[in-house]
């Protein structure tokens, strides 16, 4: 077997993982959607949905992993190209635990469906669904160019997330102290927005990984990502 | 360089890998257990120590990363050799999820801190927090052990911790219908209730590590995990 030879499978295998997390990827961010759509028009199919297609992430996450790990075994990889492979296993499993969160999204969907979500929070949801999946949606295009840089501009700019789920956890605790009736449902949705939030998070562990992939060290600097809302302590006061 | 050099250099390394895992392991149970013990008593000293033992799991996540990598790199290990190593990066990236969620819980304490937490609810959390801590200690033991049928039996015994979190989640929501001053303690309360949850998730991550580092393979059948609050639906009706 020429070392040709050997290289042009290896690098079949990379393609293959790549494609599997970018396959991945993108059900994440269908799954993400779909829940929060489901949420906000009370639709329970959609739902339902989301949550077989939790299925398909699990089985993906796996095999990826299997592969990983056969991959190395057989090909013995070192620096950069077993960086790609360990980084494929990381990717899989934030990608996987996007999924759970969406699959989490919509059972509360089905929770608070008879409730009915007031408009005004429905958008507030919406909005950081939106700037959650422009996260991840850019962190994946990221994975496809490979580009520290933007890896790096991505990890370091996830304060509207957070600025954004702070306003809406604050609101919803409005809510639930004007009307007791509100309290389950704008528990579910607080549940949900930490979700939205945690996704944003994923897609930063992602960013994180990527830079790792392409320079072998870890991004500089404190990473951004903080729970605000753990400051919001006496405002019932 | 003699074979059994090099298999004695190997050994040595997973051994350190091992004891660093053990390491984490000790403080993410130190960690959950001084957040909870910080929230019911109110010591913000302690939840400082705890934000601050954070930044030691996150340095220690990475170190075990790298060395990791290198040793892949250097060895090329291959079969169980190569699943040990997998595992240390997977279990490794667990525990620095505990961690983070005993952060999330110290700093939750400090923010409900004035407003106290009712007797019968600081005991529902305590008990939340003592079973996800046995759960922790159990699959660390089983890490020393490398019992796979060990392993699955941690993994498939999480039902107490969701029959537990439920109940706490109802009883939450209960306080807070009862008087909107509680809305703003008991809504940190649930996230950490959730947190506490989480980490027996973690624990059954691990141990799905384990088995897959003893056996190759996932353990067999649907893991019984479940946030079983999302069927919480309309009791405010």
């Amino acid at each position: 077997m020429s070392s040709t030879h050997i290289y042009s499978a290896f690098d079949e295998e990379l393609k293959y993982l790549m494609r599997r997390i970018s396959e991945m990827g993108g059900l994440a961010e269908q799954m993400v959607g779909d829940s929060v759509r489901a949420l906000v028009h009370g639709d329970a199919a959609l739902a339902h949905k989301v949550i077989s297609d939790d299925v398909i992430m699990d089985a993906a996450e796996r095999e990826i992993g299997d592969k990983a790990v056969i991959t190395i075994a057989r090909r013995q990889p070192v620096a950069s190209d077993l960086r790609e492979i360990i980084g494929a296993l990381k990717i899989a499993s934030d990608l996987e635990r996007v999924g759970d969160l969406g699959k989490n999204n919509a059972k509360r969907a089905m929770a608070v469906q008879s409730a009915g979500i007031p408009r005004k929070l429905a958008r507030g949801i919406e909005h950081l669904s939106e700037l959650a999946l422009v996260q991840l949606k850019e962190v994946l295009d990221v994975y496809s160019t490979r580009s520290a840089e933007k890896a790096k501009s991505v990890r370091d700019r996830d304060d509207e997330i957070d600025a954004v789920y702070t306003s809406l956890f604050r609101e919803l605790l409005t809510y639930m102290m004007e009307d007791p009736r509100n309290i389950t449902s704008c528990t579910h949705l607080l549940f949900c927005a930490k979700n939205l939030e945690r996704i944003g998070d994923h897609a930063t562990n992602i960013a994180e990984t990527i830079y790792y992939m392409t320079t072998g060290a870890q991004p500089e600097g404190e990473r951004p990502k903080e729970d605000l809302t753990t400051d919001v302590g006496a405002i019932t006061e």
